[in-house]
């Protein structure tokens, strides 16, 4: 496979570009953890987390794109050294279960519905990953499509929870609230319809350097939509609930405590 | 030894997991201190610590595998440049002897029993890797069966204290938190046994490339296991205990301590 200067370029500095903004999204979300009510900063912690681990792999997957091809001639060639898919599993097997976690701790819902269906969410978005990478990592069509059926089971399970089982628990949220709840899972319903589509558009065409490109492409919009994206998400329903419930942050203004001593 | 491509990446992609892994986990239990009483701070800073030596190392073992081994054809040949295997030893040295640290330090045990069971714990769990390291290193196999069993004598002495004398002082603690220190003993026993196990396996059958590729990932697993996995496990005990303490985490809100004066 021979990519243009241009093609290979391109998802090099989309690389690149998810490694600057997950960067900034990390930072951004550890150090807003107290300019929310203390219930809600393990959200925020989570979604740091997330980004952190994310910002890591994009870092290992561009030092491989540049590995796995090199200059000759006019063309970028195929190095003996493949590019490496399995960086890509190994950030969704830890970010994807997180990104339930993140959900679910900026709802705060009772102690035991919150853990029940944290427990359901977690155990079905480490599946789906799971069961995604053998036939990602296979070149024969069949076990590629079984696979693909396989992962999409705890998909729709997940899908199934988010926009049935949540829904009721959503009135017990601040109004404020509640468009945004809505707004996190239709984002996550589009960004993660991304990667089967994308798996199953390859597992038709074979690998082509347009297909490739287009899926890299796809890929870093598709994390960084998720990841950084609904971060932002998760800290708007934090700062909207934490004001619902009357926490102001420590201004560490004294003065303004004298006011309201007087 | 010849790897092929499929083994080589195999456990070069466990070794970039496990520093994703640890990685994360060090930014969550240095960033978890404030929310657990300050008596318990410490514990999880020695957590962080922990992860965050061991992260440091898994980058060195991750880079000298690359340089161990070199794409000839299709296989992955050895150089001359040897795996550094004394990468886990050096680590170990270090966080070994911190992994008792923060077990004593989220008890928070009467100061003379505490201090009398972890300088125990220290030097047995030092002694412990020191006396395993020269067998490691050795090719003759009854060195290695003589430094295999001197390390075993201080791991059956850390397991006595752990499973005997900790078990009265158990009674004292919140009993939320008896179930987790009992859960941590056995995560300790399982992933521990898996060192001296793996150690006497391959002094029985000689190094071969499947031993070798087990080897190193079962390593990665335990490692991580009975680091972040149980550095997680003091975290809940340290929030367990802070709970049944009545710790509330500081919320930095000024109209509520407003109203407090009121």
């Amino acid at each position: 496979m021979e990519l243009s200067v241009a093609q290979f370029s391109l998802v090099s500095n989309m690389f690149s570009f998810t490694i600057a903004t997950l960067g900034a999204a990390a930072i951004f979300f550890f150090a807003s953890r107290s300019s929310v009510a203390p219930r809600y900063r393990t959200a925020l912690m989570v979604s740091g987390l997330v980004v952190t681990i994310a910002c890591y792999h994009y870092f290992r997957i561009h030092e491989s794109w540049h590995q796995a091809y090199a200059l000759s001639g006019d063309v970028f060639k195929e190095t003996p050294q493949a590019f490496n898919d399995a960086y890509r599993y190994a950030d969704w097997i830890l970010t994807v279960p997180l990104l339930m976690v993140e959900l679910i701790a900026v709802l705060a819902l009772p102690k035991d519905q919150g853990r029940n269906l944290l427990t359901r969410l977690v155990i079905a978005a480490t599946l789906m990953i799971a069961l995604g990478y053998p036939g990602e990592v296979s070149s024969d069509t069949t076990t590629r499509w079984v696979f693909w059926a396989a992962s999409m089971i705890p998909f729709l399970y997940i899908m199934l929870i988010l926009f049935v089982e949540l829904t009721k628990s959503l009135q017990t949220q601040p109004e404020a609230v509640r468009g945004l709840v809505s707004f996190a899972r239709v984002l996550l319903l589009v960004t993660w319809s991304f990667y089967p589509i994308a798996y199953a558009i390859i597992t038709l065409t074979g690998k082509t350097p347009a297909g490739q490109i287009a899926l890299q492409v796809g890929y870093t919009l598709a994390d960084i939509t998720a990841k950084a994206g609904y971060g932002l998400l998760i800290y708007f329903m934090a700062r909207a609930k934490s004001d619902a419930e009357g926490f102001q942050q420590d201004s560490g203004d004294s003065s303004r405590a004298a006011v309201s001593h007087a």
